[in-house]
């Protein structure tokens, strides 16, 4: 049996439900990769910090996270703390990085993954943040203290993407991909298409809780162009930030456009792609117009889908329907016993 | 360096898409992946067999083949012997399995099979056969010997679909599956939407060698069925041969049909289903007339795709567009690093 000690950083939608399906897989992780967990802290945005090495009672947590109350109480001793000293002071083997995205810098999260790898812990994140801006950096250090860096919930949730391409598909060259990554846009495009306006649209994504409070991240593309860098940077090996990338949000596509779209038989999405040019790459992110045969028509609501194309496998496009934070979780849990198997 | 002896027996389309590939990929192996392959026997059906410890010329035996010659004549002394003999004299560390399929008993494949499990070799294939007639037989066999039994290509060419379950989604239950895995009926259903008539169509499928000079297996259902049942054997863990799956082929659809429903907006595809039933399954193949908001509604031609439904991921679909004997060829490679590894 391996005893793995982990801690939570950010306990938000993702953190909390990585927590229960943690809690729900916890006897298949024993049984059949004698894996057996314990949580040694948590630290939240809103709700405090937790640290406690004999371990914290996550039921618990999650009961008071809910009920809008401070974690900190779940164990003596919790003095308000910054990540990075959360991390160093955990004691934990995995490190899951889950506070919020920020798509300019990285940062804080690249803080905290560097921090985890340098105690020679595993970090795990669903933020695309440190992959994109510090993913050489990163990978190196993981590398170096002999533990690992995976981010598979960084890109389309929880569907296997990074892991696809790196234990799957040996000796192939991704020569290009076309998507559609966020899931914000592809929703609001969908419902517009049903008739609400873009402020109607807008408002019912954020209420079902896939959209940040500021939502101008997903609307403008940054959050595709993110997902497009971090496929780039890691899939075909070229260090790409967001800021390369052409990038066109769907701010501007109004409810006339999509009907005359609409009427014509056509749908817009928000469609990412790059492509390899000699040595390097090309890549952009914009609304287009695209027809009943395009492989990404019917790709509604919140789902999301990619075509690779390679030089060994013609066309494998990855659709991910309906996904939300319990896919997510998956993901990070998937990576979880990548790095502890 | 890791220097691996190969047999090949079965050098038809598939098998000498694989030897190119090799050959292409020969570099990137030894760079890569440390691996030095050398083949060291190869047997065909039609034009002899050859042994030689030291080495055959791949190129040369290509080239033979395609001109239709005797690749005997590649080396002294090479009798004619049955594919237990070819596996158990080959020496080789490992065994392509490349026959022609046997969709009622799976032989002589799980001969083959066996005996280079038997003699400690590990064994690829992209024959159905042996998975849905011997999988557990076969499976254990392996692990007994300490060598691996891999067959990714057996379901939609080199796509990852085994590989993805067993080697990146850990812990997730399949709950069902759906979709189009037949290309012969596929192209041949797309054809006749484009007004050309069934016997038409199916001589152009012939014609473009993805049909068997004897097309009954794919028309009737029994290629879809077999796939259906070695998915719902290895990933759902519970055997299942194609004479227990309910199956009806695409014979009865006429040009007449498939018009009709071109005009309502609906295409013929012949669907592919299994789901848990209990402790059991229920499986089916049969042509269904489907809407263009359907996942499937796109996959023309000769492509195909599954969606597989879990307790972790939502709908997870996976699509291969316009496959071939290479990308056939591509799933046998990734077998071969993976046994390697």
């Amino acid at each position: 049996m391996k005893k793995i000690d982990i801690a939570l950083l950010g306990f938000g939608n993702v953190g909390r439900a990585l927590a229960q399906l943690l809690l729900a897989k916890r006897e298949v992780l024993r049984e059949h990769y004698q894996i057996e967990w314990s949580i040694v802290g948590i630290a939240t945005r809103r709700h405090g910090s937790v640290l406690n090495p004999t371990g914290v009672d996550l039921e618990a947590a999650l009961s008071f996270a809910v009920a809008d109350k401070e974690i900190s109480s779940l164990a003596p001793n919790n003095a308000d703390m910054d990540g990075v000293t959360f991390v160093r002071t955990s004691g934990a083997d995995v490190l899951f990085e889950n506070t919020s995205v920020n798509y300019q810098t990285g940062q804080p999260a690249i803080d905290h993954i560097e921090a985890a790898l340098e105690m020679g812990m595993h970090a795990i994140t669903a933020n695309k943040g440190p992959v994109v801006h510090a993913f050489g950096r990163l990978a190196e250090l993981a590398q170096a203290k002999g533990v690992r860096f995976l981010y598979e919930s960084t890109v389309m949730d929880g569907a296997p993407i990074f892991s696809l391409w790196q234990e799957v598909l040996p000796v192939a060259k991704l020569h290009s991909f076309r998507g559609v990554l966020n899931s914000t846009t592809n929703l609001i495009l969908t419902l517009m298409e049903a008739g609400k306006s873009f402020d109607q649209a807008l408002a019912h994504a954020q209420a079902t809780g896939i959209t940040e409070t500021d939502p101008s991240g997903d609307i403008m593309g940054w959050d595709a162009a993110v997902k497009v860098a971090a496929l780039v940077t890691v899939l075909m090996g070229i260090p790409l930030t967001p800021d390369n990338i052409e990038r066109k949000g769907i701010d501007d596509i109004t409810l006339e456009a999509v009907s005359k779209a609409r009427d014509a038989g056509l749908r817009w999405k928000l469609i990412c792609q790059a492509w390899r040019d000699g040595e390097g790459v090309e890549a952009c992110v914009r609304p287009e117009q695209i027809d009943p045969n395009d492989s990404l028509y019917n790709v509604m609501g919140t789902s999301s889908a990619v075509t690779f194309v390679s030089d060994v496998l013609g066309d494998l496009t990855i659709t991910e329907t309906n996904p939300g934070p319990q896919t997510t979780a998956y993901g990070l849990l998937a990576d979880f016993i990548r790095v502890v198997r």
